[in-house]
C-alpha cells in the first residue's frame, strides 16, 4: 500500500468513529522515544519518514509529519510524493504537535490515539485542554493496527541474558536494595519501572528486542516485599530463570501488568508520568501517583569504578577498530570503489573482531559530503553515495561491548580540502576542545557548559541545531539521561548537575544543507578536580582514543593552548593504542598523531 | 542599646507572646531586597550587620545572621562581640533561613514575623510547612518596632518629580495603555504594582525616598477604568499633581491600600506574590490572584531608542569623570595622603560636575587591597584604609543621571604589581572580554552565557561567589531584572532570554580573603546581529568608555584576538572621550589607551 492509501484507509476508519484528528506518536508502550521495535513504527508506516524522532497527525484534509532540525533534510526527501506535509519543529510559525492537536480538534469533536503509546502526562494535558471545547478523546483502539493488518511486524522475542558482576560492578541484590531504599525515602508503596533500561540495570540482565540497544520489552513492579517482572516467558533461558529465582523475582506475562495495576488500590505508586502510558494510568485509578523520575535513572547515570574501568577498556578496543578504519579509508579512497555502504560495512567488520563485542550501539551514520548535512543520515543499499578523494566523510558510530558502550564521530578529510572546509573543521574542533578541557564547580549543568562548544561557531553566526552532548548508558542505551549538554532548558525546567562518574559526549558540528556536514565527537567521564575554598571542582576525563584529522586542521584558528591540547592528546593515543596495532595501521597512527605546528 | 540588649528585649517580647522563633528579613513592605529606607533596616538594627542582603533570626537561645558570599568578610567583622552567629548562605551544611525557620519552630509552637515585610509566597510556604507540626504564625505585630521605639527612623517624605519624554522616550499615557493591554491579554481585572520601580516607570515619575535609587514609597492599582496611586500627599508638587490629573491618576493615602484591597471581591487580581506582602495577600481573600511577574518588569527591561541614546550619553559623561578620577589616583597616590574615603569623595565630586547628574546609582565601593576581597565593602570616616603606591584599588561606582544609569568597576594598579597580581587581573579581564564579545542566538539566557566570563578563572580552580552580571534600570534601580548573567538557575527555574534593548553588566572578579580583590565591570546593551538560516543572532554593544589598566595586563595570558579587542576598545575610547578632556587628563588618556603589544 502506498502512503496515500494508508492515510485514506485511516481517514475512513476515523470517519466511521467520528474522529476528527488522529495522533500517531513515535513512542512504544514504554514511551521510548528513539529506538523501538518495528512493531511500534506506526508513525513511519503512516508517513514514509523513517527517522527516529517525530510524530504523524492526520485530519480529514491534512496529514503532517513533525520532526526536528536533525532530520529536516532527510524528511524533505522521504516525504516527497506522499502528500504528507513536513512540519519543522521549533521553527518560527510552526505549532508544536500537541498544540496543533488541541487547536485542530473542533468544538464537540473527537481526538483519537492509541492510549498505550501516549504518556499519562500528555494524555492529561490533552484531556484538560479539550474540556473547554467539550471535545473528547478516543484512545481504546489502535487504528494504525487496523490499517496495517497482517503486514504489521510481530513483537520481538529475543532471549535475555545475565550481565555478571565483573561487568556491572554490583550484584542485582544490591541494586534492588538501593531501589527499595529510594522507595522508602519517598514513601512509595509501589514503584513502576516502565522505561526499558530500568529493569535491565536493576536486575543485571540484558536482552535483544530492539536494534542497537541491549534491552527487552518488559515492565517491573517493585514493593518492599515483592518484584514482579512482566515479560514473555519465551525469552527466558534456564540461567536467567535461576538468576530471577536467586533474586526473588516473580515472572508474569508481559500483558498482565494492565490487569495487575487495576488490582492496586489506595497505594502510593511511584511512576514517572512521562514514561507511564495512558492505559496504565487509567488502570491506576484509586491510587496516589508519585510522579517523579525513577530512582534508577539517577543510579544508572553515575557509573561505579568497575563500570568506568570497563568503559575505558571498551574505548581502547573501539579505538583499535576506528584507527584501522581510518587507515583503510585514507588508503582506499583513492582507488575509487568506496561507497558509504562499503565503508560502514567495513567498520562493522572491524568492530566485530574486538573482544566482547555485542552489536552497534546505534545505526552508523556514514555520510559523504552533502549527505552529512543530514545529522541522522543512513546510507542504504538502495540509496547511498560513492566516496571520492575530496571533501569529507562523516562517520558517527559506536559499539556495545559487554564491558561498555562507545559513541564516536570522526570527520575524515579525503584528499585536499578547501581553506573554507578546513576553517569549519577547525572551528568545530575548537569548540569541542574548549568544552573537553573545562573545569567547573559542583552544581554546574550541561546547560551552563554548552556554550563553550558552541561559541566559536556562534561567533561566525553558525549554529548546529541540536544539543552538544548526551549521557551514555553502560551496556544500555547510547542516549541516556538525565544529564546532557545543551543550551535550551529541558522541558521540565530543571537541568541536572554533572556528577563524578557520569558519562557525556562532546559533539559540536557544522551542517550546511546540500553542501557538507562536520561533527567531532568524544566521550568523557566527569571526574573530581581540586576541592578548595570555593568548593569541589570537576572536569572531564577524555575516554575516546582516536586522533582528530591532521589534514583538516588549520592551526591559525586555534590558540597555542588549544594546539598543545591536541598534541598532548595525540601523544597519549600513540602511547596507549600504538602498541595494540601492527603493520600499516601502526605506521598510519604514528603519522596521524605526529606533532602539529604552525606553518 | 547594644545589640545584645536589643536581642534580649526581643526575646522578652517573644516570651510574653509565646513566640518560639522570630524572623526579621531584609525587605521593606514592597519586598525590595536591596536598598530600603532606614525605617526598614530591622535586620541590621537587630544584628549589627549593615550589608544590604540577608536576614536575622532569633530564638530563645540563638541569634543568627544569614548572608551570602559577597558579604562574608564584612559580616564576620561587624558581628564580632554581638553574640550573633554568621550563617553563610549556600555553604555546605548551612540550612537556608526558610528551612531553618521550619525546622526550629517546635511542634505546636509559634513562628513570628511582621506580615508587611514577608512575601505572600514565603508566608504560604511557611504556613503549609508548619501545618504538619500544628505550629502557627504570629504576623500581626512588628516586634522590632517595639524594641526600636522612638529611635526608629521616620518614613522618608521626599518630593516626586516628572521625568519628561525627552528622557524616557514615551508618554505616561502610552505606558499606561501598554500596561492595560497586558492586563487584557491575561484576563486580569486589577493589576497591583507593588515593586517600587513599577509605578515610577509607568507614570514617568521619580522620587528620592531611598538612597541611590530615584523611587518613592508608593503602590499602584490599575483597572481598565481607573488608576489609584497610593502615596503620602506631602510628596506631591503642583507639577506632579497636574501630571497625575492629565493621566487620570487618583492619589490615595499610602496606608489606604490595605483597606482598598479588602473591598475587592470576586476579581482577577494580577499580583506578583514574590512582591506582594502577606498582609496585602490576606486582604485579598475572596479574589482570584494571578501570580505572575508584573508586565512592567518586562517593559522596563527593554529600553527604547531614546533610552538607549540617552544611556550612551550618560556613559560618555561618566567616562569623563572616571578618567579624570583614574588620572587623579595614579598621580596622587605617590604623595601618600590618599585614603579610600578621600578617593571616593573625589569621585563623587567629579561625577557631580557632569550635566543632569542626580545621585550615585549605588553606594561606592572604594576598597584598597585586602578590603576589596569584601565584594560589597564600604569605607567610612570611622573605618577605612590608607591607599599606598602598591597593589590594587578597586572602585565600583556609578551615577544616576536624568538620561541614564551607570555602573562601572575599575581595579587600578598602584605602583608595581607582582606577576601573580598581574596574572589574576588578566584572567579576570580575559573572562570579561570573552563574554563582552560573544555572539549568541535568540533564546540564549544569562544562564547560558555566564561560563564565558567564569571559564578562565574556573580553569585555575578560582571562583567568584556571585553572578557575572545584572540588569540595569533606566534612571531607576541599578540592579534590575528580570535578565541577569549567572550560572545558578533563578529560584523559579526560568532564566530570561536576552533581548534587543536589554542592559546588563559584565563583571567577573577574583576575591582572595585578607589579600586582594579584583573586579572589572562594563555595561552592555543587547543588540541585533545577522539573521540567517539558523535564526536571529544577538551580541553586546559595549557602552562603558573607560580604559582597562595597562599597568595590570600581562599579555601572555591573552590570545591575539583578546589583545586586539583591548586595543580596538582603547582606540575607540580615545576617539570618543579624548575630545572631551583637556590638559593632563587628556595626556593621561592618550597614554592609557596606547597600543598594548607582547613583550
Amino acid at each position: 500500500m502506498m502512503i496515500q492509501d494508508r492515510i485514506q484507509k485511516l481517514r475512513e476508519l476515523m470517519a466511521e468513529r467520528k474522529i476528527n484528528v488522529y495522533y500517531i506518536p513515535n513512542e512504544d508502550d514504554h514511551l521510548s522515544d528513539e529506538y523501538t521495535a518495528d512493531y511500534f513504527k506506526s508513525k513511519s508506516y503512516m508517513s514514509g519518514f523513517s527517522g527516529e524522532s517525530g510524530c504523524t497527525i492526520v485530519t480529514k484534509d491534512f496529514a503532517g509529519l513533525w520532526t526536528d532540525g536533525r532530520f529536516f533534510t532527510q524528511a524533505e526527501d522521504e516525504l516527497k510524493g506522499t502528500g504528507v506535509t513536513l512540519m519543522r519543529l521549533r521553527q518560527e510559525g510552526v505549532p508544536n504537535p500537541i498544540d496543533f492537536l488541541i487547536d485542530n480538534t473542533p468544538k464537540n469533536g473527537v481526538l483519537g490515539f492509541d492510549g498505550s503509546v501516549v504518556s499519562a502526562k500528555n494524555y492529561l494535558h490533552l484531556e484538560s485542554a479539550l474540556k473547554q471545547k467539550k471535545a473528547t478523546l478516543y484512545t481504546s483502539e489502535d487504528l494504525v493496527d487496523v490499517v496495517w493488518g497482517k503486514d504489521r511486524p510481530a513483537m520481538p522475542m529475543e532471549p535475555l541474558y545475565v550481565l555478571p558482576k565483573k561487568y556491572t560492578g554490583e550484584e542485582a541484590s544490591d541494586r534492588i536494595a538501593r531501589v527499595r531504599q529510594a522507595m522508602k525515602n519517598s514513601g512509595a508503596d509501589v514503584l513502576l519501572l516502565t522505561a526499558l533500561e530500568d529493569p535491565c540495570w536493576t536486575l543485571n540482565i540484558r536482552g535483544n528486542d530492539i536494534a542497537c540497544t541491549p534491552v527487552s520489552y518488559a515492565f517491573m513492579m517493585v514493593t518492599d516485599k515483592k518484584i514482579n517482572y512482566y515479560i514473555d516467558k519465551k525469552k527466558l533461558t534456564a540461567k536467567v530463570e535461576k538468576h530471577f529465582k536467586d533474586n526473588k523475582v516473580t515472572v508474569r506475562p508481559y500483558t498482565a501488568l494492565l490487569k495487575d495495576l487495576t488490582k492496586l488500590t489506595g497505594k502510593k505508586v511511584w511512576a514517572d508520568m512521562s514514561h507511564l502510558n495512558a492505559n496504565f494510568y487509567a488502570a491506576l485509578e484509586g491510587n496516589q501517583i508519585i510522579d517523579a523520575i525513577s530512582p534508577v535513572v539517577y543510579f544508572r547515570a553515575i557509573k561505579n569504578k568497575t563500570e568506568i574501568k570497563n568503559t575505558r577498556n571498551a574505548h581502547v578496543k573501539d579505538a583499535v577498530a576506528m584507527i584501522q578504519f581510518l587507515n583503510w579509508v585514507k588508503t582506499n579512497v583513492v582507488k575509487g570503489k568506496m561507497t558509504e555502504v562499503s565503508a560502514q560495512d567495513h567498520l562493522y567488520t572491524l568492530r566485530a573482531k574486538q573482544k566482547d563485542y555485542i552489536e552497534p550501539s546505534f545505526e552508523t551514520i556514514c555520510a559523504y559530503q552533502e549527505n552529512a548535512a543530514m545529522m541522522h543520515y543512513t546510507a542504504t543499499q538502495e540509496k547511498h553515495a560513492n566516496v571520492k578523494a575530496r571533501g569529507f566523510l562523516l562517520v558517527d558510530s559506536g559499539g556495545t561491548y559487554k564491558d561498555g558502550t562507545t559513541d564516536i564521530t570522526r570527520t575524515i578529510a579525503l584528499g585536499n580540502l578547501t581553506s573554507e572546509e578546513k576553517k569549519l573543521y577547525t572551528k568545530v574542533l575548537k569548540g569541542h576542545l574548549d568544552l573537553l578541557h573545562a573545569k567547573f564547580l559542583y552544581g554546574t549543568t550541561g546547560n551552563n557548559l554548552d556554550i563553550l562548544a558552541r561559541n566559536p561557531l556562534w561567533n561566525d553566526c553558525i549554529d548546529y541545531q541540536c544539543g552538544t552532548g548526551h549521557g551514555v548508558g553502560h551496556v544500555l542505551s547510547v542516549h541516556e539521561g538525565p544529564q546532557g549538554i545543551r543550551w535550551g532548558m529541558p522541558v521540565n525546567g530543571r537541568a541536572v548537575a554533572l556528577q563524578e562518574g557520569m558519562v557525556v559526549t562532546d559533539e559540536p558540528g557544522v551542517y550546511l544543507p546540500h553542501k557538507l556536514g562536520i561533527r567531532i565527537e568524544n566521550e568523557m567521564i566527569v571526574q573530581k578536580e581540586e576541592k578548595n575554598f570555593y568548593g569541589q571542582f570537576l572536569s572531564f576525563e577524555n575516554i575516546t582514543y582516536v586522533p582528530y584529522d591532521r589534514d583538516a586542521i588549520d592551526p591559525q584558528y586555534l590558540s597555542d593552548e588549544e594546539l598543545n591540547w591536541i598534541n598532548a592528546y595525540h601523544k597519549m593515543i600513540w602511547e596507549k593504542i600504538g602498541p595494540l596495532l601492527t603493520g600499516k595501521d601502526k605506521t598510519f597512527l604514528k603519522k596521524a598523531t605526529g606533532k602539529i605546528t604552525r606553518a
